[in-house]
């Protein structure tokens, strides 16, 4: 079986897009999909970069083209659950280190997608530490527990070293994969990797 | 017939690998692509927009997955003859306009191969009139001509409106496509153009 190694951050649109991509190579192909908790802040500080609203935010053809791909992505793709984040750009810190401690108490695959869901399809504000317990909760998962546990040294540390491990790969943005070691930026490069995958 | 804009400067190795790849699709598909010579740094200037190694130098990261991306597009598509310009960035000014006399002449559809050619397979320094008026002659081309027409106001003028039209429709960098409304940008995006013919 092929592994994807997938980085990703809630805060970004284009990490819940590829996502829901891919499950449908996934399904078309077998290939098996390995989410990685990272932060996407700590990608741009260390780097050097910045996110794409920022750096085009004075070049409005470049906006408007940004938005006319996602809406070709979301048809392409028929995802018609998304709405746009009101609190956009959502400061990911707390739900990036609950994802870790969701990691160690080995229930990450059902956090995720819950919260994917919570911020890119109902637009709840996940960086209030209420509605991310109460989404955990709803989901069947101890919420209390896992918004605690972001404020011990042993999450916050384990989110900075997995952030750094995915700069010393190569990333400067997300989402960010890897199929073994050849590496794939963006929402678009999902046809890509299906491609790549057929032939593998 | 499906036809396509495709809005060209030769100081863009991004367009060369585009236009080499658009091919094949053609030869698939039956595509018309016609080419369309803007001037990549009024583009910038129009639009606030700056090329991508000068947006990204300082993001090594960035840096190297382009180059990743590069050398991905080359092997998919065999490109094999592309050499990097070691004039690079060239200044083309002289040849964006020599192809806008090259259009008002007749003769563009003989120009452009041959002026890709020279500065991403030759390593020839286009923004040199001897170098341009000599490979332009030697593709049949009336090479002095060509070059004497772009110190005309005519063709000074027809350059930056053809640059200005191009912006108003939406481009804010090199290659740009329009098949039919839909705007496309990159070399990255051939492949949806092809599926899109294919559709159509």
């Amino acid at each position: 079986m092929v592994t994807l190694d997938f980085y990703y951050d809630f805060g970004s649109p284009n990490a819940y897009f590829a996502w829901k991509a891919l499950q449908g190579v996934s399904a078309r192909t077998g290939l098996e999909v390995v989410m990685h908790p990272v932060l996407i802040g700590g990608i741009f500080k260390s780097t050097g970069n910045q996110p794409p609203w920022q750096a085009f935010g004075n070049v409005p053809n470049k906006m408007k083209y940004m938005q006319l791909e996602i809406q070709r992505f979301i048809k392409d793709h028929n995802l018609t659950a998304f709405k746009f984040n009101s609190a956009f750009p959502v400061n990911t810190l707390l739900s990036m280190r609950a994802a870790i401690a969701a990691q160690q108490a080995g229930v990450h695959d059902v956090f995720y997608p819950a919260v994917f869901k919570a911020i890119w399809e109902e637009d709840k504000d996940i960086s209030q530490p209420e509605v991310l317990a109460q989404l955990l909760t709803d989901a069947g998962l101890d919420g209390a527990a896992l918004v605690a546990a972001t404020q011990t040294a042993e999450v916050k540390q384990a989110l900075m070293d997995a952030t750094q491990a995915c700069v010393d790969r190569g990333a400067f943005g997300l989402p960010t994969f890897f199929l073994g070691d050849e590496m794939y930026f963006g929402k678009d490069r999902v046809w890509q990797i299906e491609q790549a995958v057929k032939r593998a």
